[in-house]
């Protein structure tokens, strides 16, 4: 019985040392990272009890993604299974002009055949939040099946359902993405959404309300939170729109900044806290987040509250 | 114009630190290896011009296969493809009790579905020897039947041919490499087999000699080279029967010493040398990579040379 | 609900790469270890469900030790505290006739001063087992009370009771020791006891046969495992005699082998296994343990079986 | 016989590759700092004849300070003991918003039950300048009463006493500080204060300048000079007032800086030079530092020269 | 026979990680530059079939500078000696207002003693383009002459030679410099320059492009490109004049840089490019060159193109 | 005014990690190493007031070499030159049968042309045993004259000479050793030789005691000390026989030991100790050498005490 529930796939991430590029390197740095994983760790930094549900094979390389997340405080429920690999992901990072570099292999991971019968749906339905993300269902079909039931599940049981639009167009088309998307956002109550997603998968034109308000308008989202990078973040809760501006940073690595912002947010506001400090929290989690390496956010609360409070950081527009 | 060609695979090789575990490990040590390049790299080390024809996606991953190929001397002729994974394999050192660790996570490959007509077969019509081995066969039924096609295509061609057994438990039943080898081992001169997969593989009673005087019966082959691990290898000649006791070493990591005994074996033949002399490099080159990490033999010819002929060496019994 | 809850202090571990010196180093890896923490850790590692009973300050670094118990899937139940520091110890691998090196910097820890009172007593009440070794009581008189607290409370709530002698001369002198642990021991179910410490601190002479007997009677354990380093373990279970031989090891790391038998005979007598299973575990277990870096044994109960099951291996003498 | 004698206390200073947290990180880079350690490791590079006076006890970690502060060619004169343990520091490298982090762990070390006479009171009587810090008084009552002693037996024996306030609030109130250091400041010659310091210590208002005079008027010293971080250093010298202005740097590791700053201007003194010079190769030092790691500035003479006369440098403001 | 040979000496280079300084350093990384062979490089990672003429001795050494140009896909032909050794150069990275510090220990190389007789002057002779730097004929009279002989050799049979200036005050003076280069330049039919080397050893004032026509107006360059640094790059092609901006970068690492530009430029004019593509093309694999650790650019044409192509970027300026 | 001198160069070294090939590797341990150097350095650890006297280039690198030798507790009186290099030597570590490999790049080092009165002789004059080997007159016949000058000074002064032979095959012949040792051998009190030195450079045939008899009664040493590797040492001291066992070890770095031999031996005579204790304490430090990294013996006194009055060691043969 875990206050937040999240479901989704984490990959290995191997990265070569800063300046070293993948075509020649000969070192790795080993990290776990996935969006939806991502979230639980930063929501569990932040004293949330957080389960992590997922699929893994039985090998080494899954028990190091199981420790990874142990490790965050996290409490992994995984399906073992016999067959399928563990996905893994390259980093190679960027210094301009020369962008990050990511390579995915994430094919034949369990996660994509994985039904939902398989999975304990107790946990889910006694969750106080459940969050999935876009990622999942663009991975397979069935894995687009199971994420909806478990959306569906959750919302039967009164539990608050939460997702994160994440698109991947490595993954699939926007047209596929908007299509198979339509039916999952039924059973959302919080939306979190980039900007650039809002207008590329979902059409909308217009600033970042314009979208946060014409996908709480089409799809009844008690919240909506656009997230704006450099900008911040927006979210519209019941009608009030609430910004709140990004914190100055000297960014070591931007992967997972995102996911930290939804882990941010979503701990806030199980802990009862009201949106704009959520909003604050999530925006100041995923500043801290792009001051380490790696994907998750292993951000203590005292030093969130401390930026939000801060002067010189962004602090809260109301 | 190589005087030496082999075909088959390589893979990203990811290794922790010894005394670490794969399922606790943050560090990686990149390497890349692969039966047919691991040959190759041996060979080149020793003075032979060796080109290496295989398959891989256009990625910073791929690029990492080849700029370690070159870096060997071995001249990559690989058809790019973009579809398709690297494949990789991880191995944590052993220590006793434990034994080595190696997780395959190889699926997906380009070598999978690459039909003989996307191969420039003209530079297996030009070599001097071909070599492949029973890896590649073991792959899928398109691999099994490209391979048959390139030993085909050499042989006709007046070029020796070899063939490495390999056999590989996780990859196919031994009826099924019984089977499909047999077809295969038609096209072939000179076969290097491990006396463990004369037994189970072609079940064949008996010691290494047997072995080698059965198979060459059998197939007709020019020699047949029973590789013995820590008893050496021994060699079938036209009838003529060769051994060659192993040398002491203190193993630093096992892996690729059976393909720096093929390697160091083929080179000497192609500079001339009789088979007990390419016998005697072939263990001496398996036993130098013994002594360093990574799959490849970058072993000069002079190390091979002075262990060969140091008395308190292994030492030639003809 | 822990099946197993074990009590005590665990401390960064900091080592210098082997072959370099304390006195020397500029890099230091990083581990955590701590008698009781290994035994939970190589318990859970196995499959128990376990927690582990400490106090440490609020600190990154009291989070990093709680990190690494998490990570092996041991639930930690901390007190954290304002005063204190969290303890440290340095260990320097040795190479004959060199010795090991271990600088000991664990003054001003936390649970010297933590009273039964401010720990959750209900986790001990309703586990199946607890464990507590003979380190704590060393460290302060108030250790030495909150120590025996927990066993009494434990023995009354009818949960079996377990101890590892683990006698420390840098703590207390062997007549400190003895005196403080006769009253401990009167709540002691089974006894964990090296051979060496059955002779210098409970001056039992004879064999370890003789030394099981001669405590069990004193003191009515149900069971009194006594360890033997290279020559395995013996139990007198019941007043019947069970022996196993060591399995020969290419040792890493031998520091946290005792605790990684301890918690591997825990595991499976949790588990409902007799004692001559519970020793041929813990014995494999260590064996494992020493061929790792660091105090934790990460060993999955499969290569424990497969160990423990081999023929070469020690085998199981009943 | 040294020029110039600090006496303090040395850490080994612990820190995570850059981008890693204390809380997660598995490695540790070794150094040694403390901040009159680091003024004679700053003006014995610049080839002052430097002496540091301490207390360590008898282990690989005390030699291993020892060690580190012979390599930079510092004499160390240290009283060694049996009991006590080497004082260690945790750094973090902070990213903007994310602060460095400093978790000291410094308790329980031999010099503060130091008295005055286990130490070679010759060395101090002998030197030219002697140097003690607001740091050492704040350890202890014993500590702050040898720092006492000393300084008056320089003073007494025509020494030029020196002293750094570098006042640490988590050592001790501002109250305690300015109660404490009054009595010691009686025998001191040469103050060093940070611009926040005179404030919060000794409650002076106004800009650098008001603090320098204002001191220099209440104890009778012959130089005050005040540190401002970002805008340089000033010195009143005997009513005259010289300004240095700051170099400005890349900053690679900001600890240490302060005492560069003391050595810098030390060594220069010592050697002859006038004030403006001292604070100019103080600041200069002091930007050097600030580009390598660890807290000692090993910052050869030429290169401090070369930065001092550079045009697009701070300058000299005189 | 290579589209692009190009003749000098490559050295292993040697650096401290970031931050440390060569004179504490106790670890160092391992990497080969070379002007000329960093050129071969830059154009064989652009698709260029290139190759790398030079001496040296025979030795694990010698086989990793050979190992480096390799893997980067250069094919080496070498000279192999008995005698000499090979070149190194420590390389420190600076941090404002540190400078770089770079150790040249290059003395007692082979290819100071090179005589033209000893190369295989065919490899000249059937190339498109010959390149040859001012380095070379700086180390001794020997190699000036050989240097020259190369360059008569390649503009006899027709080929293309280009020619950086490359002017390096250690090895020699400006006055030395122009007198050597003066008649070396009369074989030259493309000629890079540094606008700083044109002023102090051609002895031009004026602005890049008076640079560029009055060199090219002394020697019948049919091309000469000045280099700007962070002012980019202009050619004068045949009276008409091109000028390049450079592209914005994070650097870190600037070593090599102009020779990455001089691999790009040609390698897009061996393609038949036209002048300012491949002014474009060199600017911008310079660019990305210094994104990355090392010497040589291991940059995709990808990479290149994408930049060249970029809005954001420098933009060709026609 | 130091008690022992010793007078020689040192160099970096610079080697693979283990496992890795110096034709390879892309990184470097740097150490410090030289025979005279590891010979003051063991020495000093055990407490002896030590000087090595050298010369170096004024570089950073040379700066590299000084503060090692400082950290080890050496004074180093170094001539500093403009002109020069420092010596470098690659070490890759064997594993059998690959022996290890020492490149030696050690030309064109200051000493070589190093005039007697550049030195400071005064330091030679006013030791208590002063140390030269026979390395340094191998390099120049400079060198090897102002290695006599200085023995001559020293035995003038009525300081105890000592020599170590320390044949080195790849710097002169052992005809042209034999002539150039003859001469200053007569200014040597205390003659240190490997027993294969004995035979080969000095023609004495038979055991290490006619070798240790011969020498002595040739040039009239005090003390004649052979090393016998794997079989101890032995001493002739005024005609009495001394023998010393080796002490069995698990070699992690052989480098450097005889030098901690000798080291080892004169600490303990300068200490005033008899022939067979020292040479007990020389071949204990030698065996606690190997157990380390790097050339110096950092061996605490304490360490060899230990040793060698330990049962299961060595023992002392008198």
């Amino acid at each position: 019985m875990s206050d937040l529930v999240t479901f989704g796939e984490a990959m290995l991430r191997l990265s070569p040392p800063r300046g070293r590029r993948l075509s020649r390197t000969d070192r790795l740095d080993v990290a776990v990272g996935g969006a939806e994983s991502n979230v639980a760790a930063a929501a569990a930094a932040l004293g949330t009890d957080t389960m992590w549900l997922s699929a893994l094979p039985r090998s080494p390389l899954g028990e190091r993604v199981v420790h990874a997340l142990r490790g965050e405080g996290v409490d992994p429920e995984v399906v073992r299974t016999d067959e399928g690999r563990v996905g893994t992901y390259y980093f190679e990072h960027g210094s301009a002009p020369r962008d990050p570099t990511v390579v995915y292999d994430r094919a034949g991971t369990p996660i994509r055949s994985l039904e939902p019968t398989e999975l304990p749906q107790s946990v889910v339905r006694t969750a106080e939040t459940f969050l999935a993300s876009g990622i999942t269902p663009a991975l397979s079909d069935q894995a687009a099946e199971t994420t909806e039931t478990l959306l569906a599940v959750a919302a039967e049981a009164g539990v608050t359902t939460a997702f994160d639009v994440n698109y991947r167009s490595k993954l699939w088309s926007e047209r596929e993405a908007e299509r198979t998307l339509a039916g999952l956002l039924e059973h959302v109550d919080v939306l979190f959404v980039a900007e650039r997603d809002g207008r590329r998968v979902f059409g909308i034109e217009g600033d970042a309300e314009d979208i946060a308000r014409q996908l709480a308008g089409a799809y009844g989202f008690e919240q909506v939170v656009v997230t704006r990078g450099e900008a911040g973040a927006l979210a519209v809760d019941d009608g009030a729109v609430h910004e709140q501006a990004a914190f100055e940073t000297d960014t070591v690595d931007p992967v997972g900044s995102g996911d930290a912002l939804v882990g941010g947010y979503l701990a806030r506001r199980l802990a009862g806290e009201d949106v704009p400090d959520a909003l604050a929290w999530g925006v100041a989690t995923a500043a801290l987040k792009r001051t380490t390496e790696g994907d998750m956010a292993s951000v203590p609360a005292e030093a969130v509250r401390s930026l939000v409070s801060s002067e010189d950081g962004g602090g809260i527009d109301r």
